[in-house]
């Protein structure tokens, strides 16, 4: 039976919690629908961030993305959605998500949005 | 209020009808649904035709690869049906279908499917 | 009926206001009218800003991009123009704009012009 | 004073009429408009051929594709009639002209139209 | 309970038996160990067919893949081995096979094997 | 007969023991299994590392990192143990290991691993 | 009649004396002749500065650029020359000259050289 | 004292008579004075052949290319010179020169003339 | 005690005797003496070939390309060389050898040699 | 007669002594012998320095660059070891030497030696 896309971002606990180090997941298969003309988006979505106690399962992340194809959701935001949502699930020290949407109108967007001091 | 996904590709008449000439579209925005996991697929659509009586109309093509997103089909089978589609369509000199799609189980599969003569 | 070229940039309220994150709008279909010899000049306009009370909306953006086909602009002016147009249109926290000209003599220019404090 | 856009392709005698040999322009600044919407297109115009007894005198070449920028015209049409035009004003032993237009409604157009034999 | 590496290539049965079209499956996850130094091996693995009654199936097709990974082989004898594995198990029109192997003492190899005519 | 993987990273004086320089070794060969499915991980580990009286002796790195080959391991863990197994053996003023992980499902992944300070 | 190529470096006043913004221009046909073996050097030279009080003018700048064709100049002092004379002409905040110079002897150069604070 | 260019291509003997092999030498350092304007142009020249009795000595054609520098010559009247240069001087099976010329007027001009017959 | 440069390509028996499959061995690491100047000479070397009898085993086909270091050869001379040599050793169905030359007074030069008959 | 390599690095006066500039050398055609094996290495060499009182005369770098192609040496070992050599010669305000080694053992290697301060 197949899995069902799914909000929840599992996590397990950070194996190296004495240890300072980042995590990068890229995910080339976003896909959602504009909320304005009700036509399909597609981006790309990557995640980077320095792990508090917990990490990011990585099949759970893929339900997760795959849980905004049937939904209405504008570039500007569902970038810092998903930010929030990860730094709930997680708490980690600091987190970048950069979303790069496929050109609409001849123009191309991206957006990044962050918690935390990046150096 | 948005346009919906349609399985109907609209056609124009060929404007050089004496003329042979070739054209080509590629949309990189294709998906569908697994029909074993029910997983998302994605992949790239790129069609080439020599056009007979008719000529695809672009945004009545945009709507019909959209009309796969909910979808199951398997690479082999899609990839034959949007030429059947095609042809049934423009009734073309010749024309190809090349379906390109993202990797599953750490394998790229790319399916190409032909009518007619190609040089 | 078509949209017709407009100056004016629309906006929405910043979904995010508490937030501080990037956004960036990449267009590779500038084109204007060279002052001096009347000559079509083409080029790449790439706004980056963090964004305060405003954000811009695509498809006046768009339509603003377009609004200079007609006009005669030089590189180093239209690259500051548009900054101008922006900061008064979304008042960010700061913004750069990158226009990248077409070779024209041998010649490639790029103007990248810039409010506030960038890392 | 500024140089007009013209679509007479102005042309000199094959310097090497005993030889044969292949030409080919790239030209990365077409635009027109669509006829439909009113919004402006962009692509790059390639032109090759063997010539006959006259070649394309390159100012004139960018005066003709110049001549579109204001004038409405859909790719297949256009491919077509840039080399309907070509093979009037030099004649050649064979001629290609592909049309590469920029992405519209998630797809990217290439249209070939050719006369003679190629190899 | 994971999956184990399986010799047997599963298949099922060619959705478009009355159309001629390619399927072309790339791995880049190849790994063996060299029968003569004990060292592991790595490449990739690309393979591209005319389906006749059979396809492979894409899992079973990863699975078998996997299976070299304890195994010792030269270059030249896997790529022929996995081209007559896939004759066998899919009866093709055609079939190929590419081995790409990471350099080894400064030279990289490529084997390609082949069944029936390709034009 | 052939060598045998090893868990030893063998370390010679570092030459140059008054100079402040950088090492970086790039290995794309890297595969291990993964703890929860029991397949096949493949990836790249880049190890950068500013020697202090010892520098890692290239064959046994090779080695080293042949010894994952039959062995479980998460992403995020293996990346600190190779940098934590470094330190160890050559004690360096500061170390770095990023491990570029291929794409399971859907998802690429890239950990980095560090300690001291980097500029 | 042709223009001639031109030591001075014509200037217009800055546009937007009251913002800080930047210039680049790169040109790829920079040809000089070797002082020592008199054959022909190549290269490509970018500039970049932030204007003062006025910027060079394109069309001189490409005269200026060609001038160097017939004469004698080592990689390492063209570079800081054309630097002199581009901070005489329009006495900029900040200016950089790049001379990126073809392979002689197996070994390409590059030469950097800058005025003023760069971030 | 310096070399000086030099209209004569210098031959040896081909020391392989009795094999059919083909001969690529690429310059991307052609520089002439274009006829009309007086000011430079700049281009790549592409040599192929299969010797006949003698092949190109590479010094000399280094020179001979170099003599064009101060020379006015049409883009698709020099690829044709070079080539009857060519032959005149080796005698060729069968030869191809690609004349490939930087941007003038926003249009790239390939030209490729050629003697014999090519598979 | 290291291994000697040898002019001896050592063989197998080719395993697939039966098949008609292609082999390909790519050395970017080719280097030996010009005769002319005594200066070092560097390029890549590029092998393909159907085999017959017997196939080349790749240690002797790098002590092979070693065995170059101190010799002075011409290009056009070391290609087909290299591919006699080849011949003899392997007695192939059909074979190619290309070699691939590090830019020399501003131009590149490839010789490629053939036996047999290639599609 | 030939040039023969040589250990002398020959300097020039900094044509520019006022100035702050960098020069940069870029030599893909490093090789020599590994001290274990006796096999060759190959790699290249990049080294960037702010010229103090002297330059590096480019055709005696070329004659150093070769004269270690006889001799045996270890990757950390050479990279420091030509910087020490530039740096007696020219006394440079800071240096970078960049050693990039070919693959070994599925390896590629790295190493970065400096002095001063760079920003």
């Amino acid at each position: 039976m197949p899995t069902l896309p799914n909000k929840t971002l599992e996590t397990f606990p950070n194996p190296h919690i004495d240890a300072t180090y980042e995590i990068q997941h890229t995910c080339p298969e976003y896909t959602a629908v504009c909320p304005v003309t009700g036509q399909p988006d597609f981006g790309e979505i990557r995640i980077r961030y320095v792990p508090g106690p917990r990490c990011v399962e990585l099949k759970s992340l893929k339900l997760y993305l795959w849980s905004f194809r049937d939904e209405g959701h504008f570039f500007e935001d569902v970038t810092n959605l998903i930010l929030k949502d990860l730094v709930a699930a997680v708490e980690p020290v600091r987190a970048e998500v950069v979303g790069t949407f496929n050109v609409r109108g001849g123009i191309t967007t991206v957006v990044t949005a962050r918690t935390g001091d990046w150096p």
